[in-house]
């Protein structure tokens, strides 16, 4: 029967393409994905495969029970976008302004899309059922893996898989952990209260943009010398917003960033270094401060046996070559809320798009579209393997 | 013939606080004054003062022709408001979000209005010709005089008076200078050209916010190390901007600040070392920056005669109790343009409001409405010792 | 027999006691240990134990061929002492002032002296030869081992042993690894050359303490910022030297450091950010510079089967309780020179006394004196494991 | 007479040299200066002018009794050298290892001495009484000054006069000043405790010297952003100390430098600035401190009535072209403790020699020879002057 998954799924490889390039150009940011949530129980709707909408916020989860006894199993896709400028010069380039798919999410849905509707034509043959969760919010904190799995909606199933198409990493390749697998990652806001003032004026003022730059010079000794050198600890401050006129002090330096890491012992640490340089910065120049740590996605751990079958799967689809244990991938993932509720396996399907080089939440992101059917078939080729392990 | 414009001045002060308040409700950024310079028009349309508009932009200039024979002496008032938001609790809080009058200018205007009225009664016996000259856009290099007086309209005019009425002066107290009296003030724009990605990747990135803080630490040596201890310089950011996400490594940052000195020696080297440290940082971090740097208003110098003219009319005013000369003010100042091109001097007249200790430019800025028909009051004096001296 | 040598070594504590305390009074700094080699020569001469001295420097190395035939294999200590003042409040504290036995070299020595005596008296059984190698210059690269393995004096040696006796392991635990052990160790020297000049007059002069400073902080960056958080990197700055007087802006400031790393890639990077840095900050500041980079050792790699035998030794040793493997230790080791030429394992002996909780380098650093039997039983056992295995 | 005492100065010009470049060859530093003190005693002793020596600590007096009535007027010459290298290439080159008259107080001891010299020839005809006051240790607070004043051994003085050989100002040019002339010179020591380990492990220590580099960059902003930018201050670290070992992390951390400021408050505002932000920087580190403060002499300010004496005689020596009142000088003085006590002016005689640029304090510095015999024409010019204006 795998055989002719595959060949259905290839035969949908245009319709997947079409998708995602849809999804591409009509990008939502975390929390706001009320169009796609839309498009995607739309989908389902026409497919006729049942499905619950608004699952922990926009999430929407369809269930196709197979005609054969079996375990349940969730297969996960992301469907959230960023705020970022699309600078790609393609003619699916985002039409939203300033929000872009520089992840790649808009290709996991499609995958998922398309992997639901050769299922369906399977149903009759499938063991055990599948869950097909459209998960919104990954790339914003607490992100909509806790709520789905806080709703309860996934309480009956036995495992769960996911991949992220990746585009550092070629074509032909996957790569998965058999233990930490990706980072903790954090959000937190500062905020420098000085006092402003008259731009020619600094000795009446308390210069907001000065102390917060100082701060940021200063929180990087965290990781030069703080922080185990043999441990992993990033501190990035994404946007520093201050002032309003260029000869007016600033009374207020705003700071938002993230903290990445691989133990919560390290978490731990870093969050007080913090709170004690912003201090102490505070002091040297009698100013004030708020900090707000919001903790984020924990590590995220794979379970041995499903990672296994992962790697076990890859060898089943020709158009991977390649399928590889790799070192912790720094980037946090609320996939975790799944592998902690249960047992599960992430990886990484190999998406680089040749000739360009650019990064996840880049600008002019990309992907080769050609990874779309490897992803599919690796998550139902997985999901096959545990049947059969189970059954 | 002088008492009794006091005595008009000082029963036009409940009307001189309700323009006042009025203006202060309905502020206008530089260049953006229409509504203000429709109002000031209109009070010298229902006074049938001849007047003209759009001189130089936004500027208003109203000509009273004293039936005695005389000089021509213009009298200015500023009516531009800044991009702060109002915190005052006040009924007369501005209603305009995110701009006020921090910074008196709706009293100057006020002030002059009413010397308008004041003298428009004693037009008959008026020496020579009042040109009430309300400018726009003081706030905002290259600013309203320059092109106030590029225009050609006040090259009729002898000598030039104007004042500030000053928060941190208190009421009561007159003060100018012989000569440099107020800062050369300029302004620039820095953007730091980096490289974004993701914020848990800054090894594959040139951080722009990090860069940027780095940046502004540096430049604190110039006026602490490079700079003769004797002389006199300001470097200040007033804008910092950079990034869009928490999770995201900001590729650009862009910084707006103004430099303040009292010489241009000293104007020069401040640019030449900034370079110096812009380009450093690059080097440093392998990034790129552009740097625009826009010469401002020069140093304000009073011409000796007028100023001393200023300090003598001072002693005729009941409520001016102290009359001094100061050390330089480091606010910048068009007015310069005035003294540069005719005779003149500028002064400032207390107006600290007690129980507000909140100098100009603060969102919680206000005057002492009592300093107004001082202001009206040493203007006028000023006027007719001109007229005298020079008949 | 081993037993035996065991009972013997137990035997031999008081005189161990005795001459590390000897040592510890009496310390050496690298390449300067010249009275150290001659009180190891002379125990050898007394123990008509065949030795050489001055091997690649003040190497001293004695060989002791067993009755029975085996394997050569090298055991070694290094016996340099630092330049630091004793701090300790102890009757064997350093008499040399500002020289101290800070690391427990003197303790390695007086191990293996012992482990000599002890096995003369087994000679005859004795399996193969021993060679006690007594490495000078372990704490300043380029070291002492690697001249000793570059004189060829180790060239019939079959494998070689090694440990170090460390005071933040507990007593009764031993600790190695079979992949990389320690850290690569280099050292640099800056020199920051300003303009130097009278302290009141900061703007004719390029103040080189005020750049040096600025350099530190920024050098903070390579490991935050510019290397891959997953990876190793330390970059401090153990002296900094600038200034004669206090009134003199200085026009050199020096700077000497060490970097650690467990890949050589990111020893290159290392070395190219630093030099970017340095070469930045003097464009900013309009300074020159010299750059000095020594390579020191390379990260300690141990041999995969030579470490199972150290990790099996350690089980026949009662007074070991735990024998593990471990992440890589930062501080860099010589004993990396041994392990390029021979197959060898180097190990860690806990000798963290109770109550002092002081670092290796650290002023009252101090070790448990139980340690050193333990030490030399692990040695012994590890000789006659490798005898066994090759036999 | 003024015309032969003229003549008789030129004609020892010879001497004046050589006792200038004798001095240079034998220079002491601050409060050592035994045998320059020796060295004038017995240049009276020879010249039977009595004098008395170790007044207030070096300090030698020697007392010129005129034969006519008269004022009793003191004419200062420092005598103390600087802890710096001469690196100048002439015959005339220090002969003591890192000590040198980096200041010209070489200079000043031959004028007064040949000064002295040629007006025991005209001892009779003098009117009053000339104190040659030879002072140790200006170069270091609390200087020679302060105790000399403390001795009484000037309480019987009418005025006092002295001089600055200026490098920086050209031969035949005078320059003084009617108030403040020479800035307040402070002296400050700042400790930081942190805590040293080994240079592997930054996160088990607090690092002394990253943490005293950023205290440095800190202490920028007290000029840059703290101090009123029309106010005067310099905060000069002048030696930074710091580790003993390249990969030994520094418990300690040794600052020492300078302020200077032109007014009293300034200077308190410098003091409170620093604590805060010692003490922030190490709150930020966990670290500890000890800040000493110095209040060294305060700014030298001239007597009005002395200093238009010092300009008018000016214009009766030939080989001065320009005499000119100048801004503030950087410098700090202990001859402010003179005119605290008593009338008197203290001037600068030009001196900078062709071809070298080199400031005071510096390495390569030196002076024109030929400004001796103009300075001690000047300092006998003003004690007639004072004379005639007192008599």
């Amino acid at each position: 029967m795998l055989k002719d998954i595959h060949h259905k799924i290839d035969s949908l490889f245009p319709e997947m393409v079409e998708t995602r390039r849809y999804l591409h150009q009509y990008p939502e940011v975390s929390f706001k994905e009320v169009k796609t949530a839309k498009y995607i129980a739309d989908f389902y709707e026409e497919l006729q495969i049942p499905y619950q909408a608004k699952i922990g916020g926009n999430g929407v989860i369809a269930t196709l029970k197979g005609g054969k006894p079996g375990k349940t199993v969730a297969l996960r896709a992301d469907f959230d976008a960023l705020p970022i400028q699309d600078e790609k010069d393609v003619p699916y380039k985002s039409k939203v302004d300033g929000v872009m798919h520089a992840c790649g999410h808009d290709g996991h849905t499609a995958t998922l899309l398309m992997l639901a509707k050769t299922m369906k034509s399977f149903q009759e043959d499938l063991p055990g059922t599948i869950e097909f969760v459209h998960q919104h919010a990954e790339e914003y904190a607490p992100g909509g893996a806790k709520p789905i799995v806080e709703s309860g909606a996934l309480d009956h199933v036995d495992a769960v898989f996911g991949t992220h198409l990746w585009a550092t990493t070629p074509l032909g390749v996957m790569q998965t952990s058999k233990n930490v697998f990706m980072a903790g990652a954090d959000r937190f806001e500062i905020t420098i209260q000085g006092e402003g003032g008259h731009g020619a004026y600094p000795h009446e003022t308390k210069d907001a943009i000065v102390i917060a730059s100082q701060l940021i010079t200063q929180l990087q000794q965290i990781v030069s010398r703080r922080i185990d050198p043999l441990e992993t600890a990033v501190v990035t401050i994404g946007i520093f917003e201050a002032g309003d006129a260029f000869n007016i002090i600033a009374d207020k330096a705003k700071l938002v960033g993230t903290v990445r890491y691989l133990n919560t012992d390290i978490q731990e640490e870093v969050i007080t270094e913090m709170e004690k340089i912003i201090k102490g910065v505070c002091v040297t120049n009698d100013a004030s401060y708020t900090f707000d740590y919001v903790k984020g996605y924990p590590p995220l751990v794979n379970h041995e046996q499903e990672a296994e079958l992962v790697l076990e799967a890859s060898k089943n689809i020709d158009e991977i070559h390649t399928a590889e244990e790799v070192v912790p991938v720094m980037g946090g993932e609320d996939f975790t809320y799944y592998t902690i509720a249960k047992p599960g396996a992430y990886f990484f399907t190999g998406a680089h798009k040749e000739g360009n080089d650019y990064p996840h939440h880049h600008p002019k992101f990309d992907i080769d579209e050609r990874a779309l059917p490897i992803a599919a078939k690796t998550l139902i080729e997985a999901y096959f393997l545990y049947q059969k392990k189970t059954s």
